[in-house]
């Protein structure tokens, strides 16, 4: 087995949780494995450095926050590599550069073209372990770029991905998916598999365990993903491509969003191009909508609701105002306490059955669907706030979710 | 004019030191100069990576140990090109391996072996400034090493060689070189020109303020090194190759080191060989020796009799004492309150003169000379330490140093 593993700024937060992580990786090779290591900065590194950058300029040039940021994983690189030496493991840390991680785009959210790994490849196959940085690489001219927040994940299926690994284990402070919140179910049972199309629709909702980008790649070049935990040494979720001979429950697991809030622009007057009308000024203030609903026409007039981020609740209203005017609509209104509560689930045959029964189980409840909205593999409604623990237990019962 | 500006650790101390050192690079810039510089770390840190590495192993991996410090070079290097972009300069921060340091040797004490400056030249030419991490390169193999303690100095002159620079400032937080300790002989004077030759016989003794190898370096590509103050704006010390159509003085200068400890190993039997018995086993204690006198041999025995850094002074008696057994000397016995006291300049036609008043105004201050020894540009006594000053302040005076 060829094994890629990841750990996170947690994992590597001080120079015991860097001992602990040394352990794991010397289990692993212990079992036969060929490893090689991705590490995120010390928790709390990266905001350490930016700070620095900000106390220098209120707008520090990209190119140089990104190559102050990267040293936090190098410095975490390097310190893991020593404990592994100390243990008698040959290890050898590798900046972004050094790895052959390639990026295009823009300083401090650059993209991953490509990672020859090669030479890391020879490491390994030689009893060597590589200890990489995450989250950085170099552009075609040679500068250092970063990846982003949570990139390191990324990096981690990357460079799974270009050594030809068996799996990319992620270590992580949460020891997998669950089919719902165990703090609003305690019956919320842990997902053994799970498909990387479930996964992102669970990474986009409330289980912030795994950066969508890396969940992407791994789709894209079928590499699976072990999500496990680096404090408890047992099995964790993985995240692999569907299997359709497997015998599988239609439904993974029921999420939830308290994050949002519901805006409705009321009596617009209806011809083609309204939606661009709204939407645009909308993305150009930097508020990303979910949800959105648009009624049917009456007489001439339509409504438009949709859903955003809670925080951009009141940008949302103003922007809408100053609409309201432009568009002689008739008038705007929100809510903020609205949240969203998900079926999820690739087993899902047909959306009917699943939103039939979802319906039904939050009827008996008196719950009030406010917006419905359908995927593949996700029916979702949003509801009033105060009901979303009600709404949690009474669908993760109903689908049957305790039992696998 | 191009010229390449270093700054060593008080210089980019902090936020503020950085944000003077800036100023300095502007200056140079609107003088109409193509600049690049040349950092350290920001003082103490490399003394807290050093830390964190030892925490985490007794004996951390060399190799990792220089991924590690070399990242606080890293950090200034893009701390100062945030604030230069701030003040509408065009500045790039370059790691070695960037800038294209290449070295050999061991890890903490890598030797340059090349620098390629073709891709700065084309930056500063276009009106950038490089703004290049010191003490680090990249080996062979890719790996990261850095130079050793001081090695930024070095750094910045190599730099200047690799882009055809005219001057390599080295600013500090001395002004220059003096004709003596200032805090000894309160007329001693500032030197406007020193030549390589001197300026390694002032580094070797007291004045630690350019690295030995730096100096080396510039002396054998012949590249001028402009020693200043980054506190005080004022032209320092100017190291350069000896004009010999220059007007100058016999003397530079007086310099003395009271770091020093004398050791004599007396009535060894004499027989070819007996240097190499006595300082083969000094030197695999790694004890350097200093000036050396061996007596003539009387009767078949000798004397032999050296210095050594005065923290060295009791290890080496205990290799002495065990020596003194094997080789059937007579006694071993030393003295660990010596001083070496200088006269240095390349002025000096013949020893003779310069040495013969030197003992003249010793002899007249009835301070007893213990040893002697010469080299082309310099004379220099041991002495009891208690006469430093009195013999620094009256040799200064009868070489007539305070007036140019």
């Amino acid at each position: 087995m060829r094994i890629v593993q990841k750990f996170g700024g947690t994992s590597v937060g001080s120079i015991e949780r860097i001992q602990e992580t040394a352990k794991i990786v010397c289990m692993e090779i212990e079992r036969g494995s060929e490893v090689a290591v991705v590490v995120s900065a010390m928790s709390g590194e990266t905001n350490r450095l930016l700070a620095l950058a900000n106390a220098m300029s209120d707008n520090p040039t990209p190119r140089e926050v990104d190559a102050m940021v990267a040293t936090g994983e190098q410095v975490t690189a390097a310190l893991l590599s020593i404990e592994l030496n100390k243990l008698g493991v040959r290890a050898y840390s590798f900046s972004g550069a050094q790895a052959g991680f390639k990026t295009e785009g823009n300083h401090s959210k650059a993209r991953i073209s490509g990672v020859n790994g090669d030479h890391l490849i020879k490491h390994m196959q030689n009893g060597d372990v590589p200890v990489v940085t995450g989250f950085q690489g170099v552009d075609a001219a040679g500068n250092v770029t970063t990846l982003g927040r949570g990139g390191s994940d990324t990096s981690a299926v990357a460079l799974a991905i270009a050594v030809h690994a068996d799996c990319c284990d992620i270590y992580t402070d949460v020891d997998g998916i669950y089919t719902t919140d165990p703090r609003i179910e305690p019956k919320a049972r842990k997902l053994s598999h799970i498909s990387y199309e479930e996964m992102l629709e669970f990474a986009s909702l409330g289980a912030k365990v795994l950066q969508t980008r890396s969940v992407e790649l791994g789709m894209r070049y079928n590499m699976p993903i072990h999500l496990r935990s680096s404090f408890k040494l047992i099995e964790g979720t993985r995240v692999s491509r569907e299997d359709s001979d497997m015998e599988r429950a239609e439904i993974s697991g029921v999420a939830y969003n308290r994050d949002e809030a519901k805006v409705t622009i009321k009596g617009i007057p209806d011809h083609p191009g309204i939606a661009a009308a709204v939407f645009g000024p909308v993305a150009s203030a930097d508020i990303n909508v979910d949800v959105i609903v648009q009624n049917i026409s009456v007489e001439g007039f339509t409504d438009l609701t949709f859903t955003v981020p809670r925080n951009d609740y009141k940008p949302t209203l103003e922007v809408l105002n100053k609409l309201c005017k432009e568009m002689n609509a008739r008038e705007v209104n929100g809510d903020d306490t609205v949240a969203k509560v998900s079926i999820i689930g690739v087993g899902m045959r047909s959306h009917s059955g699943v939103a039939k029964k979802m319906f039904e189980v939050l009827a008996k409840e008196n719950i009030n669907i406010q917006m419905i909205t359908t995927s593949e593999i996700k029916v979702t409604v949003v509801i009033e706030e105060k009901y979303v623990e009600l709404a949690v237990r009474s669908l993760h019962e109903a689908f049957g979710l305790e039992t696998a």
